[in-house]
């Protein structure tokens, strides 16, 4: 299995890209190519053991910057590295792309090569981000903002297939997140959403609120991408500081070791880069994977690892049949279907 | 001083309530109405020592419930304990009213009786919410949803008389929370406001992202009262799992005495409701105050002192003055003025 690369997106690009590209092509036992300028990545894949990896680099000179707007550079940049790295996937060459960002411009390249899943309107980015609820996940992390009523219904129907095909859930919950549980809580669209939910057939258990979800009340949290990012990105931050007081803290109770382990713990489960490695892009018709814009070599490595369990579970198929199963109204399959 | 206190309103009511405006009464050295069903009431107040406290009760038989449209309900109710309780101060009978919940209830009240302050569309929830962030506030908590631009404005300026004259901040950074800080993020909502916020001369440093607010990144962080509401309780959750995580992590590294100390200190800088007893409710013309759903007696105490301080500061007389001088173009007198 082959798994493209964007070498040149993200932070810490393309030093930590190539460095975990390394690590996860060692570590997964699969091929890897990278997108990019060619002189850029050689120079850095010197710095590494690469003896008996599958690794290959497919020249471009263009890439994204930060701060250009991805989707309308994508339609200059024809061969921006995250467009090449899509392209490999559509032409069969890469079972599964993988991209850090911009998320802007992750999902404009799958959306234009790749186009999203019939009866989806678009792509949408969730999964586990916290530790402490690895029952729970959330959709949409970012990639919808403004998103409309069908879309949120679309969220809970692609978070149910991937709570019961990826997770083992059975009968997953899903819930709306609200700033409240009341009639009459939440804001227009998603007041329109519940209604829709309610009809749905799906195992709706309506509102939940900020609290609820570290709490994992509901297997599948459904909101705009605005939110899900706001609130993730929170997480994270929270988990930072909440470490670094904690460290401080603890000092002068215990040994360093015991405090690290328990500061890598807390980091670990609140930091959804680290805790996701990175998400694929659910409803794209191909596996595309994002991973967080400041990852950094770990996370680009597990993100691999998280590709090539999508592709080997044929993620993108099953995704297929069972919105095809929802959407004709016919009972969902259970899990082992 | 005399503080009026809607007895019924809150997850906790009446007995919580009672509870703790006997506390406050006693901690802050003001006077206390409740407003409620006096024999109610009477029967709370009877389990308590309650010599040498002004405590008094105005009496009603009506009161919300949960579930009944807050907005709605009044309009039949027009005695409703929260009503009661707003009207007290209307009527120069109580400086500064408490209510506990629901939000939409404590609000319509206020806007009904009292209004907002002139140039403002709507009053805003707003406050420290973060004990690892004192210096930074977060408006709106849960107010208004669906806010326009120009509302998200109106709680930019309120946020920074607040943050001068509550909090001693001289010239507090204004920003825009996002899900993202590159040109092209923010919703349709927040793109706009990001222009109106420019042209302000408000001392506004742009998008934050979720992971900034933990780390303090700006002093008064702008959002739609729905976002602000995930947020602040997506918070507390996490601090609650969080506590409930490190308590067992360290019962077997030290004793119940320190471990317990760790475990208060990460809930109150976590939990919105502990950190902040009660906000004021801004914008509104008079002081009104608005515990968490969920307060039990301590935060109810601790709103009272919030409450007798806006009074003694004149918090409402200076919001006038201040957003008069802001919108008139003038500069912005100093914090001292």
């Amino acid at each position: 299995m082959k798994i493209a690369i964007d070498a040149m997106g993200g932070d810490f690009a393309p030093g930590e890209i190539i460095k975990g590209a390394v690590a996860g092509a060692r570590e997964y036992g699969v091929g890897i190519i990278l997108a990019g300028p060619e002189e850029t990545i050689r120079a850095e894949l010197e710095k590494y053991d690469t003896v008996g990896l599958d690794i290959e680099i497919e020249h471009t000179d263009e890439y994204l910057v930060e701060g250009e707007h991805p989707a309308f550079a994508l339609r200059k940049k024809r061969n921006a590295s995250i467009m090449v790295a899509t392209r490999l996937v559509k032409e069969g060459k890469a079972a599964a792309a993988i991209g850090v960002g911009p998320t802007g411009g992750v999902f404009a390249a799958a959306l234009q090569l790749l186009g999203t899943l019939e009866g989806l309107a678009r792509p949408v980015i969730g999964g586990q981000f916290l530790g402490f609820a690895p029952d729970t996940i959330m959709i949409d992390l970012g990639g919808n903002v403004d998103s409309r009523p069908d879309q949120l219904l679309d969220f809970g129907i692609v978070g149910m297939v991937y709570a019961r095909k990826w997770m083992g859930i059975p009968n997953p919950t899903i819930a709306l997140l609200s700033n409240g549980v009341e009639e009459g809580k939440g804001n227009e669209v998603v007041r329109e959403t519940y209604e829709l939910f309610k009809k749905s057939g799906l195992n709706f258990t309506g509102y939940v609120e900020g609290n609820d979800v570290a709490h994992g009340k509901a297997n599948v949290v459904i909101c705009d991408g605005f939110v899900g990012n706001v609130v993730a990105k929170f997480c994270e931050g929270l988990g930072d500081v909440t470490a670094g007081w904690l460290e401080k803290t603890l000092e002068s109770k215990m040994s360093k070791a015991e405090t690290g382990e328990i500061i890598t713990a807390l980091k670990r489960a609140t930091i959804p880069a680290d805790a996701l490695g990175g998400g694929p892009l659910w409803g794209v018709n191909g596996v595309i994977c994002k991973a967080h814009g400041r990852s950094k070599a770990g996370e680009v490595a597990s993100t691999i690892g998280t590709a090539k369990r999508a592709v080997e579970i044929d993620l993108v198929g099953t995704f297929k049949t069972e919105l095809a199963a929802v959407r004709s109204g016919i009972n969902i399959p259970g899990p082992n279907a």
